[in-house]
């Protein structure tokens, strides 16, 4: 982990990957992990090059997010007034062969993400609830309530 | 579907794909599935163009695979003696946009997979156990006991 300092309850574990002239295996989550909570639903979302997907907050939903194909800019936001972080922006990326880990992010952060590079990248989520339509907020990508600027950084 | 006829105990179900101009989400696996059991580890396999991988058959742990990028070929051979479909042989395409499903093979069958196409394929597990190495048995994608000719037919 290079990132000394990450949103109050946020955290990046680097996840094994084995190697294999056929194919790597990656993984991901197993429920006898330190860390492991509980499973929701398991779901991807493709992110094609150049697009981006931002900005979501769960109310109650944790996400542990990783990135097997593909490269992808994350940026999390904390606006949470009790956080010991609050105001904080970390810009981090995700995916192989240098960066693939599994990104926790708490209920109560905003988080948008990019795809970088030319082609298509996976985000695989392994959330500790099912998706229920009502339990998150959203926001445009250009939102100027949010201190970050996609479309110059992306 | 359009198989009237799986192995004893194998599963194809039909997944969501939610379109986005972005990038699709794509459902997996959900705790509140009427067919969902428990979750033991979420892993990936990739396998490389023109790749086979094979074969493999659980003891105890139960896969739930599903392919979110590329295409895939996979056998199943059913081997068991107390099986109703013992002996049978059944070859599947998996991937989108016309074969996004989830596949469940119990344990006890043999099965292997490879990569049709030519961009590396992705295949998703949600498995009902975590991975333990002495739980698995191996035989070679050219074992002469297997009634499936990898090379010809990849």
């Amino acid at each position: 982990m290079e990132r000394t300092s990450l949103p109050q309850g946020v955290a990046l574990v680097s996840l094994r990957v084995i190697t294999d002239e056929r194919g790597s295996v990656l993984q991901m989550l197993r429920c006898d992990a330190a860390d492991f909570e509980q499973f929701g639903e398991c779901y991807f979302s493709e992110v094609l090059p150049g697009r981006i997907k931002a900005w979501k907050r769960h109310r109650t939903q944790t996400q542990n997010l990783a990135v097997p194909v593909g490269r992808i800019r994350m940026v999390l936001f904390d606006d949470r007034a009790a956080s010991a972080t609050a105001g904080q922006v970390v810009v981090l990326e995700l995916g192989r062969p240098d960066a693939y880990r599994r990104l926790t992010i708490p209920p109560g952060l905003w988080y948008g993400f990019g795809c970088l590079g030319n082609v298509p990248a996976l985000i695989a989520n392994c959330a500790d609830a099912p998706h229920q339509p009502d339990e998150s907020d959203t926001r445009p990508a250009d939102d100027n309530r949010m201190p970050h600027e996609w479309c110059a950084q992306l």
